[in-house]
């Protein structure tokens, strides 16, 4: 079963936007054992429209399409619905009490035309029931494609996936098996680990696919399997994970795609009633962030000091003015106290701190751009690590962000030994 | 002139990764006027790559590709084009020397065969040298399209865009000139901004296209001119803004794409010499993040306090248990301590607190999920708003942050005044 998920609008195409909702669909139907062919993005312009779904038209079981259903002016994809499946739009009375409700309900807003017309649908459409906006989904079948019309803003398209068209497409399609395994490493790069695991590779069976997916400071290696019997899939990736593990356990720090090694961290925290604070000055809350974007991440992350200025790091942080005048603001003993002030500040277990100069000038810091010092305090100690994670600004940043994770992870784990 | 951006990688297709490279890729030719005509993001399959190739070849004046040319076995690019150019690999020594002088030189490591064979190119193709990394970009023509393959490494292909192919676009092809300008609206819903500027929409010139961005607590409208003569553009684009700011003015924050409320609120901030801090609880860092990703931001932010625990509330941020006894921890009251014990602590003249329950359980908080208590200290006094931002979550913080900057803009216009 094969699908092309359709976005519509020039915001995309002009770059002043980018599409996280097709990265959504993808994700949410590969789960159920489609295969996404294509994904494109198109203009707001009805005859590119036309013509991309006359395209499509018997070569995929599914086209998903999000954007232009909004109430204004530049959003057409209703009505070139109409002109590709030659209908007219009606009012649907089940849509219009909703957006009604919506408006005068929970808005407190007289209804206006623009919002009434949110409820003219194709005539032979089937009605998906959007609870978290106005613009319905729509559902059309043509010959042997199903058309699926969603709003393009992300959580009203969200809630139609999960709520509407997942359910309705398990419901009327038989799929294959697809099982994904990704193994999250650390610390060493894309060639280098190739380079590892060349045999292993050369010798995985045909239906099982490997992906490297690299990114600043750790490969993501992900495996595919495909196939109609659910239990020799798994039981060939469950033997190729532990084959693997073998030879490159050392780099391994968790597996599956929601096992970010944030989730690892959270998971480690939570069972031994460990917690965890940050300081950060060139991350800038991002370590932060990341910790609190684990749901639940409030039983272990106690908060955080952004201490951006230099005055903030003495006044706030408690950083000893000798000890900036002495070494500079960029160094280890820097970030050395900076951990361990803030470990006792926010009474943590654990405690990180960075203190970096990310560029692209050297301002006032004598330190190399790129430089950056992360200290990580534990209960029993407080270890400083140098680095130089290059150019240009972002990487660094990022790069700083993932040595922190991983050099937090090795440590909470060694304490738990 | 027209282009289609095409990127390469199941990761894309099964929602494993978000595809950020053709946003940018977008808005870089977009700026020089070439337009995008398609984007698509399809598998690493070769049979697949080559259909593609065919179905743009003559349709597109350029077709910029990303993806596929990583040192491992599942990138197969660089053969897709030798096969679709009917050309051979062959080693550059350039590219050979410059890979040697990264490996070797720069990360001290011995060069292995796989980095070596990241000199291996099509004979035929012009080298776009890639300062950034490993992978070459290759430019190669065939009748009237030229195809540009660049690795999908976004630091990488970012560089590469800017400094080799944007450069040598210019220099080879006549574009059109294409002007975009943006109004940034905060405070009220689409269809309501789109009945109030109907009349002035419906007399817009046929050259100068409308299109509506909204998100939450935001509305963007886009216009863009495209046509030969600049002048005549520039003269319609801004009549067009004059009469729209008479209509819309009260809602107006900012212009242009790069003008977020964000870089408006840094550069009000720094022609006053006025610094900012904040103290956040359910945006989790999320303001002082988005304050911090301005150039230069470190100005004028100071810092913030992450109080994600209420006895970091208490103890960390000086919040009286009382308060929070009394009134509980999301409340008008604690936002207001919040925002007046952090103006004191980090010593700045503004100061923003948010406290509030963005589900999506209620945990131990009374308050209704979706709600948010916004408090804003000034240098005269402190204010105190509540909000119901309904659900997801994520909308809540969206949200929650967005009506932060605006409060925040139009205080800081207030004082100035």
């Amino acid at each position: 079963m094969k699908a092309t998920i359709v976005t519509i609008g020039d915001e995309i195409l002009i770059g002043q936007i980018i599409d996280t909702n097709s990265g959504f669909i993808a994700k949410s139907l590969d789960r159920i054992g489609v295969e996404i062919k294509e994904m494109i993005s198109i203009s707001d312009n009805k005859q590119h429209i036309l013509n991309t779904f006359a395209t499509l038209q018997n070569n995929v079981d599914l086209v998903i399409i999000t954007g232009g259903l909004g109430p204004t002016k530049d959003d057409i994809t209703k009505h070139t619905f109409c002109e590709y499946f030659d209908d007219t739009l009606v009012v649907n009375e089940s849509v219009l009490a909703h957006v009604t409700q919506m408006i005068e309900g929970f808005y407190k807003r007289p209804i206006t035309q623009l919002n009434k017309d949110q409820a003219l649908v194709p005539s032979k459409c089937i009605i998906l029931h959007n609870q978290m906006g106005t613009a319905p989904g729509m559902w059309m079948k043509k010959e042997n494609t199903v058309f699926i019309s969603l709003p393009g803003v992300p959580y009203e398209m969200k809630y139609l996936i999960e709520n509407e068209v997942i359910p309705k497409v398990v419901h009327e399609y038989e799929r294959p098996y697809i099982i994904h395994k990704t193994i999250l490493t650390y610390g060493e790069g894309e060639s280098k680990v190739a380079e590892r695991i060349e045999d292993w590779e050369n010798n995985l069976p045909s239906f099982i696919k490997l992906a490297y997916l690299p990114s600043p400071g750790k490969v993501r290696l992900r495996l595919s399997a495909r196939g109609k019997d659910k239990v020799i899939l798994e039981k060939a990736i469950e033997d190729n994970v532990t084959s693997l593990t073998k030879i490159i356990g050392d780099i391994i720090v968790g597996f599956d795609d929601g096992e970010t090694i944030e989730v690892i961290i959270g998971r480690l925290l939570s069972k031994q009633n460990k917690t965890i604070s940050t300081a950060e000055s060139c991350t800038g809350g991002q370590i932060a962030k990341v910790l609190t974007s684990v749901s639940g991440a409030s039983k272990y992350f106690k908060g955080s000091i952004v201490s951006y200025a230099t005055e903030v790091k003495i006044k706030v942080l408690g950083i000893d003015e000798a000890t900036v005048n002495t070494y500079s603001v960029v160094s280890a003993e820097v970030a050395k106290e900076m951990a361990v002030n803030i470990q006792k500040i926010m009474k943590t277990d654990y405690a990180i701190a960075t203190t970096g100069n990310a560029g692209p000038t050297k301002g006032d810091s004598k330190a190399e751009i790129g430089t950056v010092f992360i200290a990580l305090a534990t209960p029993n100690e407080v270890i400083v690590h140098e680095f130089n994670f290059g150019q240009p600004r972002d990487k660094v940043i990022d790069r700083a962000v993932n040595k922190c994770l991983e050099i937090l992870q090795k440590e909470i784990l060694k304490n738990l030994l």
